[in-house]
């Protein structure tokens, strides 16, 4: 067991561990559990999510980028629901202690969680085949998030950023594909430093009626808002917000790829037409771009200009 | 990911996932996020477990027993902090969906959850070698809580219940040895049901110091007490709590299961002398044995009438 006191000593010297300054931390590592009080006025919101080595990530990947991602990915969760990062548990299943491995994956998983106040807080250390379990938890007001069920006949429907990039980037960042070296940066990037709209889901939860985060496709992820919500959607192909560098590099691939595509943990709302300046107003102040790609509509799902594969994406 | 939703569905249709009067769940599984609202003057504690197939438990095994002793270990550390269970969320790794497996792995966990109200709120399923991460949440009043780090010098040194029979099952659960019909019905419910002394933790964390669970064996675990309250212990081996199966079965190695045998999941703690009769009247209303086993003592780490094996329980 003396192996798995050092993971743990690992992870509790590092910054996203310490608890100083934050009140609502009562009892961090170390107890039979983490004791937290919840800042009066707010709800606790909190999101679950495992990724195994191989499918949800490449074997021998950076254990740096690993712990980014694997942080990344799971807060992208709690902007989808507007809510402020707080503190989360770890549970790392490893087939052996490699020291270095284990500060490079605390090192990435601290590059995020120390800038947006997320703190390590608890969990646990096993042996196995590599597995990493992540709870985040945010804080809320009560009645303000933007559910999935929330859409609305007649709203419009906007996605943040660009989408289709990370999932092109897949054969690259497993070395199937060969590319330039520049086009290698950017598209390495793309999957492995997704960017959590924090900020901008935490702005727009007030203007907005139904909000999720886009993981497995946009074509496959609205399917749950559609359903939760019992409405239909029209979107425009044409509209979908891609980048010049996919553009070029695929391009007869991009629309797909930008529909199909998952791991842009992009957001994906729904809101009145009349909140569009206000949704203008958000989100350039956030230098983020925001397009709306269709409309809730009363049942169906249609896709302008597009006659392709709709099936979300499967991992590895 | 058609089976995945199976396997949504077999759990969200369980009684543990019904949210039905419970004013604190405003958002359940399905949404990016749960979402609950701690109630007024309650603080939350949460614990995470993973449990790994060959590791945590045999190959093969039952999917109902799995299920219940996974809630039942994670549940002990609210036990240990004297918290009422909550709501809990699963992390689910599975080579295949096997839906009758699931079944049953769904029942075992409803069966314990359920009457002690812990809900379901959400999770993750993911393909993969079999592990489990369940994180248990329970809440309890904010300065109620008995740290690990709260023993204080002079006091008693007690455990729950009966040490050392989860540990000598391990092999007749395994089919490493045989036993009589009796003694396998005996042991076999002593590994695959523990019992989370929950109500025995709120009863106790008033009058207590220090409070743990006892997973990784008595002679482990409390030297955890010792390190984070800065003091030392003196154990009595002759009182330490011994079943008369245990002892007819392994009269020689009876001690030494109960002192370094893990999954007992019973509660140690530590209190003031005076405490003593405050202490034997709530355990006598549960019916729970509760056996003063030594004392805090000012450093070092003694026990009296052993000199055997320390180590605390490797798993499988």
């Amino acid at each position: 067991m003396k192996e798995f006191e050092l993971i743990q000593n690992i992870f509790q010297a590092s910054m996203m561990a310490n608890t100083q300054g934050r009140d609502d931390i009562l009892v961090g590592i170390g107890d039979d559990c983490a004791q937290v009080a919840v800042p009066p006025g707010q709800s606790l919101v909190f999101s679950m999510d495992t990724l195994v080595e191989g499918r949800h990530f490449p074997l021998d990947a950076d254990p740096v980028d690993i712990g980014y991602r694997a942080v990344a990915t799971c807060v992208s969760d709690l902007a989808a629901m507007g809510a402020k990062p707080a503190f989360f548990t770890l549970a790392l299943t490893i087939p052996e202690s490699d020291p270095q491995w284990l500060a490079g994956l605390a090192q990435g998983m601290a590059e995020l969680a120390e800038p947006i106040g997320l703190i390590l807080v608890g969990g646990d250390t096993t042996k196995g085949p590599l597995t990493l379990t992540l709870q985040v938890h945010g804080y809320v007001e009560a009645g303000q998030t933007a559910l999935r069920s929330h859409a609305k006949l007649g709203d419009d429907i906007y996605v943040t950023g660009l989408l289709g990039d990370a999932s092109a980037a897949v054969p690259i960042v497993t070395g199937e594909v060969q590319v330039s070296s520049e086009r290698f940066d950017y598209f390495y990037d793309r999957f492995w430093r997704p960017a959590p709209r924090l900020i901008a889901g935490m702005a727009l939860k007030r203007v907005v009626h139904a909000m999720m985060d886009i993981s497995d496709g946009l074509a496959q992820d609205l399917q749950h808002i559609l359903k939760a919500s019992g409405v239909g959607a029209k979107l425009d192909a044409h509209a979908l917000p891609i980048s010049d560098t996919l553009c070029q590099w695929q391009p007869e691939a991009a629309v797909t790829l930008a529909l199909t595509g998952g791991d842009d943990y992009e957001l994906c709302f729904t809101a009145a037409p009349e909140m569009a300046d206000e949704i203008a107003l958000i989100t350039q102040t956030l230098h983020l771009p925001c397009t709306k790609v269709g409309k809730i509509v009363a049942s169906g799902f249609d896709i302008d200009g597009y006659q392709g594969e709709r099936h979300g994406w499967q991992h590895f």
